[in-house]
């Protein structure tokens, strides 16, 4: 048997045919064009999870359910959007109007939390009953897994950490309160501090390596020119990993997962970031080397974490 | 039945015979003496629980268990202090030596996770699946409560919130890392905020109502003194009311409880407290009125919270 998960985002809509063995036989993607009504989105995202089953090759009769990861706030129980500023969806009713579109089980949940489920069932934490896996992206996702079920809270809405304030007297975040962890973490934040230290340091690798275009920076360059050496992007790489590490020693501090799964293009830096990241870590969590210690692992399932997890949201309906 | 729980501070160990409502029949408690040698305290520890059973009018065959409360770091499983700087114990099999003596099966938890048990099963939290019982003394304890049971990590070293850092560049904790929440929200710090503006401010009610003696002002002083208009005590007020609203925005944006209980002598203040910090929460919340609210509830157990929720660890013990 299959399911197909659609993983909604602000720039595209990505939906795959997965199989029992959390596989992906075929996937596609679409345009999101955020902004149009909430019905035309449903319409594209009906037709794109069957096209998807067509073309992996399934019948109808073959596939369990459609899950779904979206942005913001989702009430799984009840199969809504709450709210999600990026697609400006309020209370809108998404499980119901798919399901009236395709007849199969709709599960909805956030983003986040189905990264952290794929993860937790067939990648980097596969092996864990608690795990938190911390997305660095354009904000800070973030998706909690207790007992090897996805923990919401009593509102759906747990695990933004990206929105936990590490310097209170500082940069404004679009929350409204001054200096959420994703401010300084996120791969956004990342790419601007590398831009910073180019304008800062004329005559810094990074520029060189952006041939002097600072749009051309991308979360990469940092990484690549500390590789050869370059002091001011030594400088930017020490930094960002002790931001990182601020809000990751608060999140294990508070919940002790025996796995921090770190996703995000900045995941793929390999022993560059995860294994300083981890000697901060180790030193900065409370109780310290009297304690067993999280293990931070990069996430294993990349970009498909979001189809895959969205697929697996029917094994978490009994909860 | 009766179930008897064991407070262990660094000051003082306090002990109750607790019946099956969660009523204390008769309670004690004697010095710690911390810094003892581990099997002096375990020696008092026994002869108190012996005394609190014989004087509630109870025979040792009426009591089920015995239930510890610690602080540090313990493992529940073992029943050991893993770690406790305050008591100075690494490695003590606390449960195993008091069963030594008494014969009764003993159970073991962190004090913040059974002043939360005691609050999810009998106080301000009983009605909630999800809640967080922060107590705002000395330092800051937290203790999580998901699907009615305690929540405790991997290592058992769960809900150390106090170490939450708020303030990157911030105040030096004792742990290590700089601008962690209790530097600035724990009952400790409200003094040294109310002791400074005493300082500061010369003319201030502060330093009447304290007789000009720095060392007689209390949590309680800086509330005195705002509520008859001090314009110095009314500033350390609201600036105290908000180092705790920011960490416990955090907290909530990462677990979203039902519940957020406050614990602590400042938890007594009631409108001029919970109040405006209710205000300050539900605003600075990610998502906001978009989403229900946690709501913040003052501690009902007080004092008695460590007992009887380190009798209730019985009912914990099938995790």
């Amino acid at each position: 048997m299959y399911n197909v998960g659609i993983d909604l985002g602000g720039t595209k809509i990505a939906a795959g045919l997965v199989d029992d063995n959390c596989k992906i036989i075929f996937k596609n993607s679409i345009p999101t064009r955020a902004g149009r009504p909430f019905i035309d989105i449903v319409s594209d995202m009906s037709v794109l999870a069957l096209d998807v089953i067509r073309r992996g090759g399934a019948s109808i009769e073959q596939v369990e359910s459609i899950g779904i990861g979206s942005p913001g706030a989702a009430d799984r129980s009840k199969g809504l959007i709450l709210y999600c500023s990026s697609l400006n969806f309020r209370d809108v009713p998404l499980s119901s109007e798919i399901q009236k579109n395709i007849g199969l089980p709709v599960f909805l949940d956030n983003d986040a939390n189905c990264a952290a489920l794929a993860e937790s069932i067939a990648g980097a934490a596969k092996d864990s009953e608690q795990s938190v896996t911390v997305t660095l992206g354009t904000g800070i996702g973030c998706g909690i897994i207790i007992g090897r079920k996805l923990y919401g809270g009593f509102n759906h809405a747990a695990g933004e950490a990206g929105h936990m304030v590490i310097d209170r007297d500082g940069e404004q975040c679009s929350c409204g309160r001054k200096g959420c962890w994703e401010n300084y973490a996120s791969g956004t934040a990342l790419v601007r501090q590398t831009r910073k230290a180019a304008a800062d340091v004329p005559l810094s690798l990074i520029n060189r390596l952006s041939s002097g275009d600072i749009s051309r920076i991308d979360g990469k360059t940092a990484f690549d020119a500390a590789r050869r050496g370059d002091e001011a992007a030594v400088r930017v790489v020490n930094q960002y990993i002790r931001y990182v590490s601020e809000g990751l020693i608060n999140l294990i501090n508070i919940l002790m997962p025996e796995v921090v799964v770190i996703g995000g293009g900045v995941s793929h830096q390999g022993k560059y970031f995860l294994k300083p990241l981890q000697q901060l870590v180790s030193a900065g969590v409370y109780g310290g080397s009297n304690l067993p210690q999280p293990k931070l692992k990069a996430a294993e399932l990349g970009n498909d974490a979001g189809i895959i997890g969205a697929a697996m949201l029917k094994s978490q309906a009994s909860r």
